[in-house]
Formats: C-alpha cells, structure tokens, sequence
C-alpha cells in the first residue's frame, strides 16, 4: 500500500473502532448495527466487512485497542491506596455499558477466553504492583503474587457476572483490606 | 389427590429427576431429551410435560432436590482442614459434568439468578463454618463472615466460568490458607 493509502486505512480502521465503541454505549450490543458504525464512522459498509466478519468481532477489536485500561497514576507508595484505586477503576470499568455488554455477550457466546483476554491488563497492573510491594517488602516473600492477584480480582468479577450483590467501592476496599492482612506480616 | 395417586406421584416425579441427572451426566445437556429420560423414568412424555415446559427447568429441579451438596461431615474444630473440606467438595461439584453443563446453560441463557440459588447452598456451609469459628474467636469479631465467605468461593467459581486456570486441590488449599491468614488475629 503507497504511504497515503496506508495511512487513509489506518484513519478508517480507527473511526470504525471509536464508532463502534460510541453506539454500543449510547444503544447497548443488540441494537447496534453494522450500517450504524459505517454512517458515524463515515465510511461505506464494504469496508467494515473486509475487516470484520460481525459486530461481535469488531467490538472485541474496540475494546482491546481503545479499551479503558490507562496507567496513568504512578504508584503513591501506598500499597492499599493503590489497590482499591486499581479495584476501583476495575469497577467502574465493569459498570461502562460497551464493557459490560460486549462481556456479556462474550460470556453467552461461551467465548470466556476473550472475557479473560479483557479483562487481563486490569490484572497485570494489580499483579505489577504487588511484585514491586514483594520486592520492597511490603508483601510477604511466600506470596505466591498471581493468586493474590486473582483473589482480589476474583469476587469482584464474580458479583458483577452473577449480580449475587451490588458491586460497590465499600465492597472493593474491604477486599483490598482483608487480602493485604494475609499478604503482610505487619499488624 | 387420593394418599395411593399422591404416593404415585411422588414416586414418578422422584424417577424423573434421577433419570435426567444419570442422562445429563452421561449425554450432555444437548444430547439429552425428554423422551430419553421418561423411557428411563418408566413414565409417559406428557407427564413429565405435565411438571415442566422443558428440560431447562427440569434439570434445575433436579439439581435442586437431588444435588450433591451434603452437611454429612460435622465441624472437626480445626477451622482451616473444614474450609479447605469444602472448598475441596465445592471443586469437585463443578466438576461433575451434571452440575457443569447445567450451569454453563443457565450462563449461557443470562438466568444467572439460577446460577447463584445453586451454588448458595455451599455458601451457607462455609458462611456457617466461619459465623461458628467468630463464636469461637477463631475468626476476628469485625471479619464480615458473608464478604469472607464470598472470597474463598468467589475466585474459584471465577476460575471454574472463565477457566482461567485448572481448578486444582492446592490452589483451593491456597486460597483458605491465604484468606485465614486475613481472618485471624494469630500470626
């Protein structure tokens, strides 16, 4: 492809992506439409389907590529602060409409594994953060960091796929709370 | 109903709910049909209809009444070889193919409600285990017993939906000696 090609395609594929990502949020996933995502992107159907199959497809793309994940705060050197700010942004991740519909659906589908695939820099944020509290001693040496990982993660992704409970910041700190008690010797 | 036509009807409603557990266990939830399991009951297919519009909802009933959550074993006083017991036979319930595929088609049909009635009757067993050790002083009196209990099944029933990783005795051994560690004041 010459470089002006290449770099209209790139342009396309981008508002496809951010187009798709806007509908699902405003219409929720089964109300969206292939025509829908080509009229806002402003591109013509033929080219969302030389790059994708489906809206299920798409939208995976969308999330995985413009997802909500950010690094943006450094460590505060607090390790419970950032826990629950990272438990936090997982909830309110799992409460933005064009998540929760496109794991959902992922979920009905019985492709968990993109479910996982989603929801796995959300975990390698909270493991990386545990790793460097293991290395400053804050975390008990014996802690094995990826179940600690999954222990914090996991009955916060449980409620909200389940909906046993309301999944509430209060929820979330009290897990940070009762999780760093086991993973510390301090008091 | 006459006592001998209720006794009956016990009886063939009894026959029906073993007949679809033994055939969902060894066909699969697609492969089984309400045929199959009133020739194995000995009843005709209309009364089976008579009880349930579908095999959805028949093979709920069954796991209902007839699942394999047991309190056989009483409390041995030693809190962590009790929680690890459960959590053990919480594991190996999701493992029967039974239990499994039933819940899997309950995900996937979004009656996650019916999900969480199934698997609340393990989570009273843990819950009570832990309210009796709170008594005890084996757990600290500000532990929230119901968030606890969510915490020692949460990460495993996540493991067990998204498959994440196999659902492994040590890793539910793990995870009780990590939440303990949480719930007591004993070092």
């Amino acid at each position: 492809m010459p470089p002006d090609a290449a770099r209209r395609s790139d342009r396309s594929r981008r508002a496809i992506l951010v187009a798709a990502l806007e509908l699902v949020e405003a219409l929720g996933y089964s109300k969206l439409t292939i025509e829908a995502v080509a009229a806002r992107a402003g591109v013509g159907k033929q080219t969302i389907y030389r790059w994708w199959p489906s809206k299920g497809p798409l939208l995976f793309d969308a999330l995985v590529e413009l997802g909500p994940v950010g690094h943006d705060s450094p460590p505060s050197g607090d390790l419970a602060a950032d826990l629950k700010r990272e438990l936090r942004l997982a909830v309110g991740e799992l409460a933005e409409r064009r998540f929760d519909q496109v794991c959902r659906v992922l979920v009905h589908e019985s492709r968990t594994d993109l479910v996982t695939l989603l929801l796995m820099p959300r975990r390698m944020v909270v493991e990386d953060r545990l790793r460097s509290a293991q290395r400053l001693g804050d975390v008990r040496p014996d802690v094995d960091v990826s179940a600690a990982a999954e222990l914090l993660l996991g009955s916060l992704y449980q409620r909200w796929l389940l909906r046993t409970a309301p999944l509430t910041e209060d929820f979330t700190d009290a897990v940070v709370d009762l999780v760093l008690r086991a993973l510390s010797d301090r008091p």
